[in-house]
């Protein structure tokens, strides 16, 4: 866990905060993202920051509130992985809880100088094999 | 790549050949899987075995081949990851394919004694926001 503590509360401090640049300071400059939503992956810092732009723009006036839970660290040497369960809720500006989604939530990381840096996410929900929806709460 | 080549390889072999066996010698006792089909998690090798069993019974005289593509892998030490996009061809008992579907592939490796275990996998498609539903081709 220690490993890569700092990631998760960056994570979830720059997504509440909606804050870009703090966001995507914890991802590699070739991250690999394999995301819950719409594309098949984002390759790359820039694509993955026009994702973050486009998320935090969308939520208005709301913001989402991070909660990670069930977290696996490992590590050996410059690599380490972790594994949790995330939970999105989205907060009204007045502090009212409106909705959430869980995520399962995969990391891969390497330690660049001091610093480990995300370079990939996956993140999903289990599909209904009925429905072929997603199936959004753990 | 070679790190974990006989992973891919023992995948695919078992698959085609629903070989329970084959198939869960690749996973660690206590590997936890982040699947794509209805489940959040399956934790432990007895609840993927029973996963492995369902699946290959639910092919009844077809067979899925397996084909991997854009396979990225990282090592340290005895920590191993790997990123791909996975292929699932359904072919009948007279070689027709039938159909296919394609996942996004995240795998964790710890290596024990002289083999290489899966500690995590997870495998999904994104999401469509507008139908919630599953894209599943790349």
């Amino acid at each position: 866990m220690t490993e890569l503590a700092s990631l998760f509360e960056t994570y979830k401090t720059a997504v509440f905060q909606k804050d870009v640049e703090a966001f995507t300071s914890i991802y590699d400059e070739n991250v690999l993202v394999f995301d819950m939503w719409m594309q098949w992956t984002y390759e790359g810092l820039p694509a993955w920051t026009a994702m973050a732009k486009e998320w935090f723009a969308s939520l208005g006036t709301n913001c989402d509130a991070v909660h990670f839970d069930d977290i696996h660290v490992q590590a050996a040497g410059d690599l380490a992985t972790a594994t949790a369960t995330v939970k999105f809720t989205a907060v009204s500006d007045t502090g009212k809880e409106l909705r959430f989604l869980q995520n399962r939530l995969t990391w891969i990381a390497q330690k660049k100088g001091n610093a480990w840096k995300i370079i990939h996410q996956h993140t999903s929900t289990p599909i209904d094999v009925e429905t072929m929806k997603a199936v959004l709460h753990k």
